[in-house]
Order: structure tokens, then C-alpha cells, then sequence
């Protein structure tokens, strides 16, 4: 090609393996592995690479960022007693010991959601200066319509007048998936990163949005465009907050929960299965009667099963992901019928057609499909749309090719509660699966969903 | 204190770490440590700890990602031959080869400083046209005044339009510290994280900005309040490029490379005070006439010094940085008065105070930090400024403590070449170097600094 070779071909290239070490406060380099610490202060695990050749130097850096963060189940968070909204983020026990010796003020800037904040917002106000915490609430419409880069600019902007301590005062945010990932961004950015917590008021986001580490807002109309993968210092699980939630909310999450049931749980899709209806009715409020095992309840397994795919992938760098399974063609759909879809609805009617796509594939018996397809209206989602035509399918595969490094790595479960990643399905059975779900679901299904509550329409809440 | 407390603390609490396996597509958990690999496809770096207690379940994520970045000195960057600015970032050379062997067309989104444009897009240009690249080139007024999130977003939206493979089509980002600043943002939110490029075409970026991991944008009036730690994929170094800057551009790089210097290392110090003004004269363009020792001129050991600082603390956990010497007070300094000082010009005004701070703490001698001074003004660079103020000062280091962990983490000289890092400096010594520096400095330096060049007032670039 007659192109100038990279350094790295080079056979003249010498390259040089450096650690870093500190003595007091400053880093040097030094040749090769450092296994000796008894003349410096510390050894870095990062490390530098120097390649010479006759055209100039290359420096690699190769540092790691470690990620550590709590998922922390509790009961009665606002209870001003209970200091885990306050302290609960905190890793190093005896920091927390010392901040409720000292009774210094904490302050702290708390991002609610509008409509949950008509619900908790006094309880909230007693608790915060029930704790003699200097604060500032925010409350915001956090509605999808509303998941822009404007509202997270908004955010900060408050949050500068506020003037946190960016390195202890985290910034919490308090609703739903909407308001979590956009605090998450919000955060993300004021200073380069400023730590925050999630308080997952809806069953969605308290399985699937507190687990991960990502942020973000839609722009140009798609969903998400925008973002960071930072996940929180904490998040903090009461699941009293889903009590009061309407039941089209329940279904909602239970889509997320529905979706790590299939790729790999066949014993959580089996309670899904069985006890879907009485899910619903409790909303989840049930004692351990809806358990998956003796110390599992639901809840929990669908936390699991999302941390073990998340905690090895946080930044989503392998892109064969089972958790993208709902999440192919939905992100399209959700916004191309905003705000008629919730999330989840919109996951399960992609994960509706999957299973076809599956079945017409003989990845799914016919009994399984059927299965699966009655588990989905138990929890009463839908299953189809009219808007889920195959122009949208096919435009959505074609991005999902783009945006993942060529192939289209399609989750696809193969039996109940296991799953493998398919790169060459061919159109033909894509267009066979969709005539087929078209054919035996457009109808079957009640095609006037309910419209999305609004605060007139909520039911009542509290106790 | 009455409080709930924290499961961490309970004695009930039973606590479980598990490792995270592959099995084909799928992660599992798995009890303790995971030496045997025989039975699994890959085990994660990543870790997943459960604790229960009575009120419930933490799980705590422990998961590293391991950020990788090259910088590589190049000669004739945008001569045809030279496919560095397209694959120089890639990692695998076999991923290399395949694509020279392919000829498809690669496509690539380039944002340009509009002064640099003017210079050089013709060449650019030429560059992409001869290797057959689908590219859209977008030239921005990146100025400090400019450095904003709307910027940052404008260019998002162009990204969007141009629909770049996210994966594998990085953006590049070619001009001074504004421009790698702002295109690195952007290129961090969009899809949650883009991969750029940087091509300093100043000296300050390309010792400084090129190095590190930093991006963002100036906010509320507030330097780089909006931002990210993401490092770009390459930093492509063509020294070519200095030789067309104004030489009050060279002074303003050099500030930077003082400061490793006073930091860090005297050699590099001597040099700068031996060869300051032939550096000058000859915009760095000399060959090795001006070199530290046989094999490092005075950029590598800038680079390095920077780089031994910053690979161990990519995100800044560790708030106590040598490199943050003179961006105390400078950052308030540089907004204060934006325009009129360039950014190493105002590091420098903060450098000369803290090294009057220094010598009045007992940590340098009269003679060295006569020498430093001396310096600094070979370099032909501001030692003193009207606004200045000890307010400013006083400002300044107070917002340092706020968001430095209730620190002032102070970096000084101690000697010429060697820092350490202060908490307890008494306002009576920052009081008296203020006055001093004011008597000594205020009357011996012009006061009437050249006004920023324009486009219309550049000298006339290329060869």
C-alpha cells in the first residue's frame, strides 16, 4: 500500500516497560515491575510504555479506574432515624462514626421528581430537618418528553448556586428511571464528576436503572443519545415507594424483570408465570409467599441476575449483551409513539417479536412461545403494536449493526431462561416471525392501552 | 446518637464475595475466588460482594475499566503517506493490516479550529481526498469565550448527522486546548462515549491537553465546571505544527512546561532558564541542540513528567497533584479578566505569587526564587497582574478547600526542581508574599501585555 508503517511493526522500535512509583508526593517511573515497596510510598497499578523508533516516541498509558459502588436494600428511608439516606453511601465506617459524633450540618441537594414529590415531599422536608440537614429540594417534571440535556443543565446550574462540596456531598435523586439517568448525567458532568445516588421510586428503575452504571438524555429524538457510564455511589432500595405506584406501572417493571427471567432464569420466569397476577394485586408488597427460593424473592433475583451482566461489562465494552435483549427495536418504537408506551411496554412488545423471531429460528418450541406470550399478558403488557411495523424492525437492525462494531448480535432465547447472541438471521425468517406475530397478536390484544396516568389521574397514595 | 445503624456495622451481618464467569454468553456468580478456569470461557476482573442483615440485602460492585491511550510523535502528519491521523490509534495490528489490505473507504468526522482551518484545511483536505476518506470537516471558533456546552452540543449534532460508526470511527479533534477540550466532551456524551482523537496545534495542548484525560467546557462563568475524564483513543504529535504559532503562543506553552520543571525537575528548569529566549527564536524547532540529555528534549521531559503525574491518577481521586501547581488561583484569574491572558500566562501570574508564598514559607532562597523570576521572564512571560488581587487570591484558595475535601492541598517549590504539597500555610505568609511580589513585581513588568493575536493579525503561516 506504500504507506508508512506504524511504530508498531517496526522491527527497529525499542520499547521500554514502566511502573510508576511515589516517594512523598511525587510519581516517577521506573524500569520494569516494581515488586520491592520498601523504598517508595506506593506502587500504582497503572502503567507506561515508551517506544522509540527513528520517527519520533509513542507513550502508551495503560490506568485502571476502579468502580465501587452499594445497592442497599432498607426499609422505612425516610424514617429520621434512618441515616442511609444520608450516610449510607459511605465506604469507610469509621468516617461514618465520625460525621454522627460531630453533628456538623450535612448538606445535601436532592433532585425529586414533580409528581413524586407531591406524594413524599413533606415526609421528605421531616426527615431532612429532622436530621438538622441543610438542603435544597428540586423538584422537576421528569417525563420522557422532558429527558433532554436542558433539564441536566438545569440541574447543575442549581447545583452550582447551591455550592456542593463536590467530593462528600453527593447529589440525590429521588423518582423514576427518567429522573435517575438524568441526575446521573447531571452529576456526571458538574466538575468532571460529582458523586450521587439513586432513590428508585418506581418498580423499574428500582430493578433495572439503580443496578448500572448508566446515565443519560434523549437528543434529536433518540433515546439516550447523550450520556456517561458513571454509576452512583449508591442507590438506595425501599421498596414501600412501589406501593403507591399505579398498577400499569407494576406491569411496567415487571417487563424488566420478565426480560432477565428469559435470558436466563427459567425458574424467576416460572413465578412470573404462576404468580404474575398476584404481583400485580400486592404490588410486590407481599411477604416472601412470592418467592423464588426460601431467601430470594423476585426482587432480588432480577437484581442478581442484572448485576452479574452489568458488573462485568459496566461501561458495555463486550457488545454481545443479553441485557439488550427488549432493546433492539424498542428504543425506536418508544420514541416514535411518545409518550403512549412506558418503557417497559415498549421492551416487552421488542421482546414479544424476539420470541417469534425465536421459534420461527426452532430456537423456542411452539408450547414455549405460547408460554411466554400468556406469561406477558398475565402481567398485563402488551405484546404487539401497531406502530412496531417492519420498516421500524428492519431500520432499528440496520442501526444496531451500525452501532455495534458490524454485526447485529441479536439476544435470542433458546429454551426457557437461557439465551445465546445470533449474528446471521436471515431476513426471511425476521419477515416470517413478524407476519406470524402480526397475524395471531394484533387482534387478540386490546389495542387501546390505557393512557399514561397524570396527576390528576393517580390513585391516592400514602398509607 | 439513636440512629439505624448501617448494616456495615452489625455483627449479624453475613457478608459473601463472589467471582463474576463466562459460560458462552452468559455471566454467573460464583463463590470465592476463581482460579480454575477450565470450566469456564473468561473470568471478570470485576467482583460482586452480598451482605445480609435483618433489614435486607447490599450488594456492593467492585469493577475496574482499564483505560488505554497512545501518544505518538509523528512527523508530516498530513502528508498522504502518512496513514497515522487514521489507524495510528488502533491497537491491534493485525486489525491494521486487514484494513490497508481492504481499501474501503474509512470515514472520519474532523472538527478544526477555525484559525487552524484557515491554515491548514487545504492540506487536510488533500490528505483525506488522497486516501479516500468519506469525511466531513467542521471548523469551529474554538476560543476560550466560546468554551461553552452549547459548543460542545453543536458539534453532538453534527456527529448525528454525519451517523459515524461509534465504535470504530473516532472524531478528531485538531487545534489548541479549547478545541481538544470541547471536541472531548462531546465525543464522551455522545452514545455515552465516542472515541477522539487529539492533534495539538499549539505547544501548550501538546504538552498539556494532549497528555491527560481531562475534557470540558466553562460553565456559569466558571472554568471547565462542565466536563469528563475520558481519555482520548490517540494523541497524534506533530511538532511542525508549533513552527506556525505566534511566539507569544510559545511563551504561553512554556509556562506549562515550567511548571513540570519547577515541580518536578531542575534539569528541565535550567534549561528553560539557560535556553529560554533560543527556545523562543526558534519555536522549539531546533534539533536537539536544546535537549536535556542526548535522547530527550525538552517536550519529552515536559510529557513525561506529566505523564508519571497524571497515568496514576487518571480521575483525579488523589487530590493531592503537583500539576495543579499555578491553576490555584489562575483559573479565576483567566476568567476574570478573558480575554487578555492566555491560559499559561495566567498559570504563570499564579506560579510567580506561589513562588513569593514559597520563599516567604522558608522553602526556597532569596537567590532561587530570584532565578525562577528571571525565568519566567526569559520565557517572556507575565510574573505579575493588576487583578491580581489578594481578594482574588484569597477567593480563589478558599473554593480550593471546598472542593478539595476541606484541604487547600497547596503544591510549592521546595528547591528549584522538587515540590511538596501544603495544608497549614498561615494567611500572614500568603499576606506578606502578596505584598512583596506586589513591591518587587507590579512596577518591573510591562503592564500593557500584546492583546490577544486575531485571525487578521497572525503572521503568515506554512512554509
Amino acid at each position: 500500500m506504500g504507506k508508512v508503517p506504524l511504530e508498531k511493526s517496526n522491527p527497529k522500535e525499542k520499547k521500554t516497560e514502566f511502573s510508576l512509583v511515589r516517594v512523598k508526593n511525587t510519581w516517577h517511573r521506573r524500569l520494569g515491575k516494581q515488586d520491592n515497596t520498601d523504598t517508595v510510598d506506593s506502587v500504582s497499578d497503572a502503567k507506561l510504555y515508551e517506544s522509540t523508533t527513528e520517527k519520533g516516541t509513542t507513550w502508551t498509558v495503560v490506568s485502571p479506574i476502579v468502580f465501587t459502588y452499594k445497592i442497599i436494600e432498607t426499609h422505612n428511608l425516610l424514617d429520621a432515624r434512618n441515616d442511609t439516606l444520608l450516610l449510607g453511601h459511605m465506604t469507610d465506617q469509621q468516617q461514618v462514626e465520625d460525621i454522627r459524633e460531630l453533628s456538623k450540618p450535612l448538606k445535601r441537594f436532592i433532585v425529586v421528581d414533580q409528581e413524586v414529590y407531591k406524594i413524599y415531599g413533606s415526609k421528605l422536608i421531616a426527615y431532612l430537618e429532622a436530621n438538622n440537614v441543610i438542603y435544597k429540594i428540586l423538584a422537576l417534571p421528569t417525563t420522557e418528553e422532558n429527558k433532554s440535556i436542558e433539564m441536566a443543565l438545569k440541574i447543575v446550574e442549581e447545583v452550582n448556586n447551591f455550592s456542593l462540596d463536590r467530593r462528600r456531598e453527593p447529589i440525590i435523586a429521588m423518582g423514576g428511571g427518567v429522573c435517575l439517568d438524568i441526575v446521573g448525567l447531571a452529576a456526571s458532568l458538574y466538575r468532571r464528576r460529582t458523586p450521587y445516588i439513586r432513590v428508585p421510586t418506581t418498580l423499574l428503575s428500582y430493578i433495572d436503572v439503580s443496578v448500572g452504571a448508566k446515565t443519560g438524555v434523549n437528543f434529536a429524538n433518540c433515546k439516550n443519545k447523550l450520556g456517561a457510564y458513571i454509576p452512583p455511589a449508591a442507590a438506595f432500595l425501599d421498596l414501600s415507594f412501589i406501593r403507591t405506584i399505579p398498577r400499569r406501572h407494576i406491569s411496567n417493571g415487571l417487563a424488566e424483570m420478565l426480560k432477565m427471567a428469559l435470558m436466563k432464569h427459567k425458574c424467576l420466569f416460572e413465578v412470573l408465570e404462576k404468580h404474575g397476577p398476584m404481583l400485580l394485586d400486592t404490588k410486590l408488597q407481599a411477604d416472601n409467599s412470592s418467592c423464588v427460593t426460601a431467601t430470594s424473592p423476585a426482587t432480588h433475583v432480577a437484581i442478581v441476575t442484572m448485576l452479574e451482566e452489568l458488573a462485568p461489562n459496566l461501561w458495555e465494552d463486550d457488545l454481545n449483551r443479553l441485557v439488550d435483549f427488549g432493546h433492539l427495536v424498542s428504543p425506536a418504537l418508544e420514541m416514535t409513539v411518545l409518550p403512549s408506551l412506558l418503557h417497559g411496554e415498549a421492551v416487552n412488545i421488542d421482546m414479544s417479536y424476539m420470541v417469534y423471531v425465536s421459534q420461527e429460528s426452532g430456537l423456542l418450541t411452539e408450547e414455549e412461545k405460547q408460554r411466554i406470550i400468556s406469561c406477558m399478558l398475565g402481567l398485563e403488557l402488551p405484546v404487539w403494536h401497531e406502530s412496531c411495523t417492519m420498516e421500524l424492525i428492519e431500520k432499528s437492525l440496520q442501526d444496531r449493526v451500525k452501532h455495534s462494531g458490524g454485526l447485529i448480535r441479536m439476544p435470542l432465547p433458546v429454551g426457557l431462561g437461557q439465551a445465546e447472541i445470533f449474528n446471521n438471521t436471515p431476513y426471511e425468517i425476521l419477515r416470517r416471525a413478524y407476519e406470524k406475530w402480526h397475524y395471531e397478536l394484533s387482534s387478540s390484544v386490546k389495542t387501546d392501552l390505557p393512557t399514561p396516568p397524570n396527576a390528576a389521574s393517580l390513585p391516592s397514595f400514602g398509607k
